[in-house]
This record gives C-alpha cells, structure tokens and sequence, in this order.
C-alpha cells in the first residue's frame, strides 16, 4: 500500500466522459489499496476560453482578477470528478488551492509555491478519502487566489506529493513516457524507462512537452519520484528520478531540437568589465528570456556577444541591442531566426570524455556547420541552420546509440 | 455621500457588454462621493447550466461538490466586473464569500447565513476601494464552499450592506418596483414608492419575483433600506423599509396572484388531538412545501382538513395523505389543482376592519365562489377556481383603490 499522487491534464479531463474515465482509474488505484490525492487541471480549452474573455473585458486585464477568473477553470473541473467518484460510492472531496493550503507568493498569473500546509488534506487522506485537488492555484498570505502559469499543476502535484511524502507522484498525459527523441522526427526513438531530473531539466522542449520544468526542479529538491506515464493506457511510462536509483547507464539519454530560437549579435563590442551587464539588463527589463550566451574572444580588446532569445521576441531584441550598441560603441547587431539549436542530454556524459568531440564529427560528417556550441554539466547543444535540424537530431540518436532495436 | 451596496442580478452581467454597462452605474455611483460595494450573480443561465453539467456527472450530485461548482459562476463575473473597473482607472477588487468571510451553516445548496465577518471587506472600503462580491456563495466553519440557494445573491446584498452598515441596499432588476398588481394581469397597476417588509414577505409570488423572500427577512431584522430598482433606467424604484418611514398610507397595499398551488382535503377526519401532526408529518418529511391548513370543524367529532401544496407535488402529496387516512380513519382524500390564491396585502389592514368584507363582497359581486380562506395579520388569502384568477385581481385592485389615475 502506498500514498500515490495523480495528475490528469486537460485533455485528460476534456469533457465528462473523459473525467469518468479518470474516475475509473482513480478508483481501481483506490481499490489497489493506495491512499490518492488527485490534482487535476481544468478542461482543454477552458483556461484559453477565459483568458480570451478577460481581454474582451479589458484589453490588459488586471493580473490579481485575471487569477480569480481562472481559477474556476480547476474547480470546476475537481467539483465534477468528485462527484464522480462520490456517486460511484467512493469517499471523495474535491479541494482548492486555499483549502489544501498552497502558499504562494504574489506573482499573479506565475505565482511560486512557498509551501503546502496540506493538514486537512492529510487528516482526508487518513479517513481514507480520495481527495481530489483543484491544480494550478494557490493563494498568497493576503489570502489573494493566485495561479502558478503554463502547466502549473504539474507543479502543484509535485508539491502535493512532496508536502505528503507521497510515495510516487504520476503525471498522466497525452504521451506515454520521455523519449530518447521527437518519434514524429526521429523514427527509431524509443521510451526511457528511467531518466533523471537533472535530464529532464536539460531537455528543455523535449522534456516541457511532458512536464513543465519547473515541477522537475520541485521533486529533485524533495526527491519524489515522477512517474510520467499516458492515461490512455495501463503501460509503465518513464520514471523520473535521482541519479542514484539503479539507471540504465546511458552516456547520452535523448537528443532534443528547439526551433523556437532566433539569434542576436553584436559584433566587436568593447571588451571593459560590465559590458555584459550592460547588453543584457535592459533585454531582461523588457521580460525577454535570453537562452544561450556565448562571447568569442577577438584580437583588439574587442568581442563578439551572441546570444538566443525567443523567436517572438526577436524583434524587440534587435530594436534594444541596436541602442545598446550605439551605447557600448559595438561596431554593429546581427541577426538571424533561420536556425536551430539541437542539444545531447546525458547524466553519463560528466563521467565520460569525448562526447564533444562524437557529436562535432557526426555534424560534420553531414557536411552540418556549427553556429554556435554552448554546453551545461549534462547537456551540449549546438546552434545549426535550420533546415538540418531534423537530421542532425537523427545522425546524433544513432551516434550515441540510442535507436531502438528493429 | 453614503455607503451603497448595489446587486446585479444574472441577466444584468449576462455578457460582457452588460457587465460593462454595470460597471459605468457602478463607476457613477462612485463618482457621485460613495462608497460602493457590488454583490453580483452569475451570468444568466451559467448556473443552470453547471447544473446540467453536474447532472450529466452523476444522476444526484453531491450537493458539497455541486457548490464548489455552482460557485465558480458568481467568481467569473465578480472578476470580469473588477477587470473592467480597473481597466477604467477606478481602484477595484474581487472577492469570494469565503474572502468576504460569508459564514454559513452546512446546508449545502440552501446554506443560510450566520455572520459575515467582512473585516478585509471594511479596510478595502475604507481604503476607497471599489469592491466586487461574489453573490450566493459563503463558506461553513470547516471552510467547504457553500451556495445559498435560487435568487441567493438578495440575501447575499442584504448581508453584506447589514454587516456594513450600509446606508441603502440597491437590488438592480429587469422590473423598475414593486407594483401593486402584477402589471401583466391588471392594467392599472402602478409602482410603489415604497412598501414594508411585512408587505414584502406577505407578496409571496408577486414579492419573489423581484427580491428573494428570505433577503427581505435579513433586511427587516437589520433595517436595511433595499431600493428596488430597474438596471436599464436611472428611475427611482421601490423602497422596502420599516413601518414608521413616513409611508404612503394605503389600507392595501397590493394584490397578489399565486397559480402554483394545489388543493387536498381530508374528509371527516376524527377531531383528535394530535392528528394534524400525524396528516402533516410524513408531507414535510418527504419535502414537501405546505403553504395555507385550514381545518373545518364538524360535528359528530369529525373535521375536515384542507391544504395547499405545490401543484408539482400534488401527486405525491396524494398518495401520502392517503396512507395517513388509513391510518387516522378519516373518510376519504380530495384533490383540486384547478386553483388559484388570491390575497390582498397592507400593514394599514392592522387598523382598518373590513378589509375581508371588502374582499368577499367584492368577488361575490363577480360571482366568484371563495373555496378557502385564510389570514395574517397584514394578508387575507381566498382560494378560488383557477379561471378566475385574473379576474378577481382586477376587481380587487378596483376596490381596494389602487388603480393608477388615468
């Protein structure tokens, strides 16, 4: 027996059919003799729908009154599955953000879990009631109703199970597991049984697809295990997990694309402490997220700074870094939306040399030039021309051994 | 300038244009020097449909979890409406029953209310802030959501101005008073400028059609001034306020139609004490509304008695006074739903005798034979034939001399 937390997404919950589905999954993992706690996201659709009518309202909608409006989305869908499962006979309560104690800070709209007091949801749990909370919300210390951003009940199901020490927390999505890569571009992907959290972390689109990254980084902190597994089947999915947790010992465990990427340069740029500072603060300012950063070294005291932000801000970027380095007495900003950036992912990788050099050779060998090379701990990611972004995610699967058996 | 609540009702916020136009009244009121308080209800509709969807959940939802349900209707136009009123630059902001601290019992879906704590509620108003409560909803001790019941966001008003000590409740309708007739049955009919809270309460159908009787209850204990009102003009409405205004004094103040209820009598029931309880027990244990008992006396100890029920639950109330006459030995059940209530009401009827003479002779005139008749202190009720009904209206309101001046 064991304290197993459930998240259901919104296709998951898409329509009353579909939540007596999840029902009936709740019930047999109830009926297993689990202790459940339920987190659930509203129906597909339904978050868009409100966002749309707020800006019917007000063309910038206040952010505190824009959370109420949304966090009806998740009650409504909590209030229906326990009803559900009370008129299948279950002891069940559907529970909000406030009454299940989500603390939150005040960032309306992308607020941030500071902790869960989860007494009454335990004290349900220990009458051996099916609690099913309504995911993404929270509220802040005024008692304002606050929600979490894109894909935040994954983080509120993560931060369930951790306030209760839940055993394993399963996030069931549309998809049945991590893969070693995109099936739809990579042909021979196939599903990881293990991956860590510091993998995920790194995946970035690859892994946000079935898990918002800023769940992952909640259970690596308190250790739960994230089972991600498809709710349209019974089979295993991936565990999420620690390094520690008896892996298979990939050197590289999935190759990821992102083609959402645009890239700016400034070219010989001063090289005086605080110009990097100076280049990024007022980006930053204007909430622009800026993903890799390289700086090349130039004879002269002068640099070249590149760096990628999202192509829709691409624009903006130029606009910002043109001013900038008019400022900084930078010769000039290029720019480009034409590429991609595709990265290898491994735990393995700390521990064994020459990755780099594999995943060079196997660019070059298709004649793939590199724009620009960034690495983390685990992961090296490489900016190319777009158009090979699909095939250097394939010649990179095989490289590193990754293709499934025929 | 005052403290105003002012309540809009579903088909005042029934889209967003509506919920705008309710804002600029709103924003008015404010700009005029008061403080403003807005108590709202759902969309039109949007409860019955959660109630659909509730239904399509489970055949008999359970009545906590349809509360949570029920509840996210007022939370979506509380927040539209504060979106717009900032928007506008006016300072503005939500709140849900529990945040208003809308202390309830735990009747689920009829919950009523036991305080209203509305501390956060008095600093927002004190800090000129313009404050949107989510109507029909509270919260019991435990902290479940609770809903108040069909046309709850009147008592919700008359609270919320009661915990305030506000100085008017403003219920904003698609009718512009109360009238002393319903306009569509006498011609002549004419809006009052105000009325009591007994006359209210004494109004049944015709009162409810504009305020929800048990707010007028809240109002009178309180001594709430509520100013009935059309939300489409800027007229003076109907003030319901306490007997010693300065009131128009008219011996009667209204007519009133009821075509919703039936008719079962209990022939020779033995004149026993007791037995009323034994007839009437088992009716009220199945839920079932008795509206007017009158008991005949007979000879030989024996009487007749007579009851008005709901004509949806003629039926039922049938086959239970049947077994009760078995048991009590009474002769046998009749039944009527071919009728109709007509009652004149005014608190100037406590000091005038002949009102009831007035009445019978009046309908005796018209050659309408009084089947029941019943009292209190400020209505006399006469049952009739159904067709009649409109009829007897008319010749009353004549009568009585409530005829508005050509």
């Amino acid at each position: 027996m064991a304290l197993v937390v459930q998240k259901f997404g919104g296709t998951s919950v898409g329509n009353i059919d579909r939540i007596r589905r999840v029902a009936e999954r709740v019930a047999k993992t109830r009926d297993q003799g689990n202790d459940v706690v339920v987190i659930l996201s509203a129906m597909a659709g339904v978050t868009d729908g409100l966002i749309e009518l707020a800006q019917k309202a007000a063309a910038e909608p206040d952010k505190r009154e824009l959370d109420v409006l949304l966090a009806t989305g998740e009650q409504t869908t909590a209030a229906l599955l326990a009803i559900i499962l009370k008129s299948m006979g279950h002891k069940a309560q559907s529970m909000l953000g406030h009454q299940a104690e989500v603390v939150t800070d005040s960032d309306f709209g992308n607020a941030r879990i500071l902790e869960i007091g989860a007494q009454r949801l335990r004290q349900l749990v220990a009458k051996k009631t099916i609690v099913v909370v309504a995911g993404f919300q929270g509220y802040d210390i005024k008692g304002n109703i606050t929600t979490l951003g894109r894909g935040g009940s994954d983080t509120s199901a993560v931060a369930v199970a951790a306030a209760l020490k839940a055993d394993v927390c399963e996030i069931f999505t549309d998809v049945d597991g991590v893969y070693t890569a995109d099936p739809n571009i990579c042909p021979k992907a196939r599903k990881l049984k293990t991956i860590t959290y510091d993998e995920m972390l790194n995946m970035a689109s690859l892994g946000a697809k079935v898990l918002q990254i800023r769940s992952v980084g909640f259970a690596k902190k308190y250790n739960i295990p994230v089972h991600v597994r498809s709710s349209f089947n019974e089979e295993e999915g991936t565990m999420v997990v620690n390094e520690d947790s008896g892996m298979e010992q990939l050197v590289v465990s999935s190759v990821t694309l992102d083609k959402k990427q645009a890239r700016v340069t400034l070219t010989k740029v001063p090289d005086q402490p605080g110009i990097a500072a100076k280049i990024f603060f007022p980006i930053s300012e204007e909430g622009i997220v800026v993903d890799m950063i390289i700086q090349n070294t130039r004879k002269g005291g002068k640099t070249d700074v590149t760096f990628t932000v999202p192509k829709g801000d691409f624009k903006r970027t130029l606009e910002i870094a043109k001013k900038t380095a008019a400022q900084v007495a930078a010769e000039e900003v290029l720019g480009d939306t034409n590429i991609a950036m595709v990265s290898v992912v491994g735990v393995g990788m700390k521990n064994h040399a020459g990755v780099a050099s594999v995943m060079f050779n196997t660019l070059a060998r298709e004649n793939i030039n590199i724009i620009m090379i960034g690495t983390s701990e685990i992961r090296i990611s490489c900016v190319i021309e777009e158009k090979y972004g699909e095939l250097a995610v394939r010649v990179l699967h095989t490289a590193f051994g990754l293709d499934a058996e025929e």
